[in-house]
């Protein structure tokens, strides 16, 4: 069980140290046939699914941090990742304290640019050099735990994103998430969804 | 110049490991007089800030970590900070590349909850313990750098926020935030700042 954590973990890991080249307004090649709403999860004909667009303006949960200084060097996620929720999910968790079907989670992968600080030694985000989703669907993955299913749009050094992804073997990410708090995403390390759950309205109101 | 620093950063630091009691919807005592907009800041007559509400769906920019174990156990700031601005205030920055008047940026700060995972060794975010803003005003602000004011709405352990903040004094942030990359916002470490800053339309759009 152990080894299969670990690869799968180090099976999702991206390549570290390098700033993707993002065209801003690139046009997507693959047509949309499915599309919940104006933020959440979109695929192609073919079942894969497009690079979400405008996250950044969706809710953040949390930014786990495992960098290679504290993993011997081999950190298999040695960015931080800036994650997101659609908003529209996040409102559904917030009523019944449940991931919808349709439900998508952003995980952006930022560079640790720096260790020092006016304000003390620590870890400050750097630049984007990756981009992951996973999406909760009955209907893309019927037979995943959870029916979660798991994409990845990060590509070499130095090169665009993926204009959109293939569903990834389930033993590459199902198998860490396995063992996480809720629905088989980590809320252990999301305070804005654990403050969130079934609240009704915003913890923040 | 480096003892100012220090002072200030201090000053301004949260105390950590524990969670404030935030009642979702309490009310506020003190009367709003001025709203730029449904999200922006609002102070009242008094010219102390209302806790900032809502900020959980505004756009989250980075979250810079200074934990204790790598500040000989006293760090400035102990926890996570995930930093937010809001909207209205991006958008100006997307378009034009500068900070409005009125612009509101909110620190929330969240303490280290755990250090290993089954990615990794790191720093995992714990539970929300307080909360900062600063507002570009110069109504508010006329004679400090850049018209920000500073203001912070953490109490004592497990207390709640408090419901409006004065501001604070010019040497508590001031001092650190004069050295920040852009505006006397720490840019540096807020990535998606950077990556919006005028260039007319969302970044990963």
């Amino acid at each position: 069980m152990k080894i299969w954590t670990i690869i799968g973990c180090v099976s999702c890991v991206c390549v570290s140290g390098f700033v993707y080249s993002q065209a801003p307004g690139k046009p997507t090649e693959a047509k949309p046939v499915m599309k919940a709403n104006a933020e959440a999860a979109v695929f192609d004909k073919d079942g894969s699914l497009l690079r979400p667009k405008g996250y950044r303006r969706w809710i953040f949960i949390g930014t786990p941090l495992t960098p290679n200084d504290m993993n011997a060097g081999h950190a298999a996620f040695p960015e931080f990742h800036n994650v997101y929720i659609d908003p529209a999910s996040y409102d559904e968790y917030l009523k019944t304290g449940n991931f919808r079907d349709g439900a998508i989670i952003v995980k952006e992968l930022v560079s640790v640019g720096s260790k020092s600080a006016s304000s003390g030694k620590g870890y400050f985000e750097g630049e984007f050099i990756g981009l992951e989703a996973s999406v909760k669907s009955k209907k893309h993955a019927p037979k995943e735990p959870g029916n979660w299913a798991y994409y990845r749009f990060t590509t070499e050094e130095g090169k665009p994103l993926l204009d959109s992804a293939k569903l990834q073997p389930s033993a590459n990410c199902n198998s860490c998430h396995t063992g996480a708090a809720d629905d088989y995403v980590f809320t252990e390390y999301y305070p804005v969804l654990r403050a969130a759950k079934g609240k009704g309205i915003d913890p923040d109101k």
